[in-house]
């Protein structure tokens, strides 16, 4: 036994994760709105064209969510039934991503929080929760939503289920077909769930008689989902993503990060989320970007996009729909056209043509940076990732890590201890066929640019 | 905001985790050999029919682990590169199923060790890690496993990866052809997975030879792992389940709920842990049982298996082999015979044929209770702790729970307070597909003999 080397008090390593206890939950969300220098542009009355009133909203949307939209109150108070059920997951842990900071051989500190041991995986269930419960106590019995990789419709799922409403999915036809996995959980869970473009909506029938082979896209979706909500009383419609009542909830995430950090000794340089309509990277980096408009802190903050659907570096700032037929309010944002549809081979979240009002101003005012990242480098991060921390990210975290991971390889050639926080937004357990797709196919079949084989690429080949 | 109630500190309810900092987790793994009236029967050498002794296992196993399995030490220390490693999931919470209870409407308490928070989503890491460190110390390069439902393989694959080791998988054929979204996980951590019955060993060819549309069983995929360790001296084989260092190590579990009930201010009166080989139930209960054996207190340790692999309720106490073919030794040990296939249709997990040498002398002695679950109950229980608790069990999982509602829904009947704990052991989001089967299938083609639609299953009938 002269060889093992037993645990040792005095010798304890780093401390791998922190953690809040249940006690410790922040009580409110924040609200950006509040700080912000330059307010967001009012949305439009899709009719009108004059600015959206909150009673424009109140077919589609819960009141209390609606109010939410609109308000610029600093702090929003968590209800009670709401933080009992965050105690199912929350406070989730802050991790010191030890194994990654070894691989990479960086001085950086890294480190990461854990949105993944969610029941369903992701951080979605965090807007889920309030979601169906505002529409609860308004009397509502029935959702609708969409959902593209899956995330945000599990989380509805077993949200409605918690709250005793029922929930009907229109998930993206291509993930549908792609993901059974998913639909598989979403049914466990008790919700129907419907391949769109459906022939249960004109918006559906419409979408197909004109492209019968479609794939499908959010925008659609969205349309079909919004359309079975306006036509039924006790109906409402629920949005995973995009709008600011979403982001609000999500705030959590970085309110907790900011107790962790304290506890770790630590303050980020660097907060990083991915990004496609914006709710985990407004979840992490709010309360951040908080503390630099309040107090001046300096920190960047970074939205990591897919190269395949690039709304904050290629897109353009101007007046859309949220959604492909033209239902929703009109939304000043960075978009690629409300009739945008991603190749059909992205099947993994994140292929959202807009980017929400809130990160779109801050990122019009220089308080957001935001940089695309291709496939081939998000897919072999996040195996990097996996290999070192054990947990396989959902491909959408992917793109954060693989930030992530060019800035601490910037550090490391730059001999600076940078301290780096991203969004750990979800495991990829019933994603992993996007990875067998990596390895088995797109390796041995993609022939590369000069362009994508970039210098990050090459520095984590040497890695794997 | 009338009928919103806000979180209010003074009302905060019943505290849903009970969580542990990593410097509370235990240093030591706890031995029940040292405790036990009657120490288990020595195993066999199988050629000479002798008790084995240390070296006729040091040409399988690590040399470390062989002395783990003779071992009378009452506690063995945790080496530091485990622990440090360890801590990437654990401590792992206490959860109190408040959602459940809810549900049964019944007076006890029930809680759950969540070991589904693992990056592998299940206990098997707990036995993985230690097992690989131990290889790694010796200087061994590859090790050889199998797998059947697939939670043990990406456990090792996973823990192979943070050591440096290669892992080969025999992966029962049935369940490789099943669980496709398993072999994916153990690819991306870097395994090779390969189907047994193979071409690769003597074993499977002999096995293909005789039965080629065989399913394969874990039995058969033992014989090709051990064989294929046997072939080279840099090789070792590492088991999942039965041995007694595998218990062993996943006694952590049960060290770990230990210190959360006395925070929680509770000692089970009954502790429940579904049943393969035994791993999983050793390591929830072998803490509890030894303040049975030392200190006398009462407390009830339940085996839950599988109807359709009844070892423990329905098999013979007797010496048996641990592989199919006759490479292990002989264990005295409750067995269905060593050569038992279970039926194709159960692919989930706890279909070994043996029970282990420590809880087949435990349950001999009466120390341990066993009682078998059918399918149709097993998901219906599945489906109401997914739906009040938000986690979708593992299924090997949903046959404790099954059983942890049986004893509730007792307590209700008799009117009381019983303090039930059971073990989580994982979730089921990669094994979805087998819920999928049992709404689309199970419940419209199954013929329900008269034993089978049981009490229970009607009591969750009303409740679902």
């Amino acid at each position: 036994m002269a060889n093992i080397a037993y645990w040792n008090l005095k010798k304890m390593k780093t401390t791998k994760k922190y953690i809040l206890h249940e006690s410790d939950m922040p009580k409110f969300w924040y609200n950006i709105v509040a700080d912000m220098p330059n307010k967001p542009m009012p949305m439009l009355n899709s009719q009108t064209k004059q600015p959206l009133q909150p009673d424009d909203m109140e077919a589609i949307f819960a009141h209390e969510l609606v109010r939410q939209e609109f308000s610029a109150e600093r702090y929003i108070p968590i209800p009670e039934e709401v933080f009992d059920l965050y105690k199912i997951y929350r406070p989730t842990p802050l991790v010191r991503a030890s194994g990654l900071e070894k691989a990479l051989d960086t001085p950086a500190k890294i480190y990461f929080k854990n949105e993944s041991v969610s029941p369903v995986g992701s951080h979605k269930l965090n807007s889920a929760l309030p979601q169906v419960y505002f529409n609860k106590i308004q009397g509502i019995k029935h959702l609708t939503t969409e959902t593209g990789a899956g995330q945000w419709g599990t989380a509805l799922s077993i949200a409605g289920q918690h709250f005793g409403l029922d929930v009907k999915v229109y998930m993206v036809r291509i993930s549908y077909e792609q993901k059974p996995y998913r639909k598989m959980v979403m049914r466990t869970y008790g919700a129907e769930v419907i391949p769109s473009p459906s022939l249960t909506t004109e918006a559906g029938r419409k979408i197909l008689a004109e492209t019968p082979d479609t794939p499908g896209s959010l925008g659609t979706a969205i349309s079909e989902a919004v359309e079975t909500a306006l036509h039924s009383p006790d109906t409402r419609y629920a949005l995973g993503s995009t709008l600011n009542h979403v982001g609000l909830h999500q705030t959590i995430v970085g309110l907790e990060a900011e107790k962790q950090m304290e506890i770790a000794g630590d303050y980020p340089d660097i907060v990083i989320g991915c990004f496609g309509g914006g709710s985990n990277f407004s979840g992490i980096a709010f309360p951040f970007l908080r503390h630099k408009f309040t107090e001046g802190k300096d920190v960047r903050a970074i939205a990591a996009e897919p190269a395949s659907c690039p709304k904050l570096t290629h897109g353009i700032f101007q007046y859309d729909y949220g959604d492909a037929i033209g239902f929703t309010p009109m939304i000043p944002m960075y978009t690629l056209g409300h009739d945008f549809t991603p190749a059909s081979i992205h099947a993994g979240g994140l292929r959202y043509h807009g980017a929400g009002a809130l990160v779109s101003q801050l990122r019009r005012d220089g308080f957001v940076e935001a940089v695309d990242v291709d496939q081939i480098e998000t897919f072999k991060a996040g195996v990097l990732f996996a290999r070192n921390e054990g947990i396989i990210p959902a491909p959408e975290s992917a793109h954060a890590i693989a930030v992530a991971i060019r800035e601490a390889l910037k550090a490391k050639e730059e001999g600076t201890e940078k301290v780096i926080l991203f969004n750990l937004s979800g495991h990829g357990l019933i994603d992993i066929a996007s990875y067998e797709q990596y390895f088995c196919n797109e390796l041995q079949n993609y022939q590369p640019s000069a362009n994508e084989i970039n210098e990050s690429v090459s520095k984590l080949d040497k890695l794997l």
